[in-house]
């Protein structure tokens, strides 16, 4: 293989603190154009309580939605086995869990201590396991929590071990607010290393909060992990941070890894029509440096074609 | 030492294609915030033709309002000998020089061949040297040109040596377009190396149009570069690009290098704090990363002490 492997988050995580309520016809326009650009692993929604995230409530209705792709695998985020459930009516293939590796962001989030969450966990993945459904496993805050700080490497690494166990394939670390830096992340996959788990188990989701999903991705890179979450136009900020930048941004990455000569399977520029439709479906300004660097040299060109 | 050098552009390259005209008064306010926040190079302003770039017309009287501060260089851009006489009549201890590494670019710039500039450069920085002036000189789209592409490492590393034989005491590696990589930066800055020039030698300007300018900067440091450009709040974007990213954000290398635990003298809150002045001066949202994020909690903590 030798190739990178690209998990588009951008219609579940990109969206989950949107407050702008985008349609399931344009949630189905956007994931088309994920598909034409390559994409193949592909996170489309949430099987949340629709009360708890009024942009998931239309989870069912987008599933049914979703077009014949040969390759590729479209993911749910699900809570627990109630939403296991919902997303085998609606016949999901591959399903994500989550929980944090804090206890004081794991009880903020889902009201429970990281080993109730655990608990949950273990028995959604060893449902899903029998159901025969791909698996992934979020561990958020595995890079720093905004409560408790940095998380030692150790813990981190148990509860991987303890997912995996339970049945996930994949370990995905997730720097929840963007504290991740080269030192943090060296860290934390290092420990993983360490306790025999292979790069291929593990998968890094970073947030450009503080600016340094792209460092991380690249000092992540060169530990072998080849397994990235991106979020096309790095939809996926703090909504009461003006202008503050979210998920690591796709197309960000992918000009980092074309200049490395690494295979990957997208289309930058389908990945940026993507990123300009989320953008009009948003009404705003999505903070990823190469999609704007995009948009402005789009607006350029348009500008130069009228002059 | 050990210890990285931030070398602080925001009042020169920063402002330099911003519309908005900064008063003299106002720039002088971010002056004495940067030397507050612990800057120990900073670049003031540019004696190029006043007509040339409007934002300039005040050098002199800028130069004129530089407070005493003790161990602090005061850098000033100077295109030719006759910029060098303006800079002189203004006491100017510390001249930087620049030029293109690509003569598309270098012409559209100063209108002259890549030669030619060479030839005036070096009479700069001989009669600065001879007035006992510190020297650095530019050296522009050395890490990718917007109309030549990327130019040979061994070309820009020639036309380094030959600045350095003419007098100038640090080259600075421009990424003018912000096209560099990871993968360019190192074939760059090794082509440097195998030609005998230490990293002492040498300082690494990074710009953030696609995001690369802090990986970048990691990339450079992990090759024993300890210098490099800052801009606060990531001022000095095109433009016409709106929203665009623009020079390399001093807070987020800064960022990057209190994670990493290296000494650089400087004070993450008084440089916010001159980010905040900066984006008031300029009427607009300034694109830096960790400048957004610092904004963003800050209001976030203003609204909180309001509920």
């Amino acid at each position: 293989m030798g190739s990178v492997r690209v998990h588009e988050v951008c219609l579940r995580d990109g969206l989950q603190n949107e407050q702008t309520l985008v349609s399931t016809a344009d949630k189905a326009r956007v994931l088309r154009q994920l598909i034409a650009a390559g994409c193949k692993d592909i996170e489309v929604t949430s099987f949340v309580r629709p009360r708890m995230i009024p942009q998931f409530a239309d989870a069912r209705d987008l599933m049914a939605m979703i077009p014949e792709a040969d390759g590729v695998r479209f993911w749910v985020l699900v809570p627990n086995l109630k939403g296991l459930d919902r997303a085998l009516d609606s016949f999901t293939k591959h399903i994500a869990t989550f929980m944090s590796v804090s206890d004081a962001h794991n009880r903020r989030n889902v009201n429970r201590t990281v080993r109730e969450s655990l608990v949950g966990v273990s028995r959604v993945l060893r449902d899903a396991r029998l159901e025969g459904l791909g698996t992934r496993s979020y561990l958020s805050t595995a890079f720093g929590c905004p409560y408790e700080g940095f998380v030692s490497p150790q813990k981190t690494c148990e509860l991987g071990l303890a997912l995996l166990e339970a049945g996930a394939q994949t370990i995905a670390l997730g720097d929840t607010t963007g504290m991740g830096t080269p030192a943090v992340v060296s860290d934390v996959l290092q420990a993983f290393f360490d306790a025999g788990v292979a790069p291929e188990q593990l998968a890094v989701h970073f947030h450009d909060t503080r600016g340094t999903a792209l460092v991380n991705i690249h000092t992540s890179w060169s530990m072998g992990i080849r397994h990235f979450d991106g979020s096309v136009a790095g939809v996926g900020g703090c909504p009461y941070a003006h202008g503050a930048a979210g998920n690591a941004c796709t197309q960000d990455a992918i000009h980092l890894f074309n200049s490395m000569g690494e295979e990957h399977g997208l289309s930058m520029e389908e990945l940026c029509k993507a990123g300009e439709m989320l953008e009009r479906f948003l009404g705003r300004e999505l903070p990823g440096r190469y999609h704007r660097y995009w948009m402005g040299s789009r607006s350029t060109r348009v500008e130069s074609a009228r002059a």
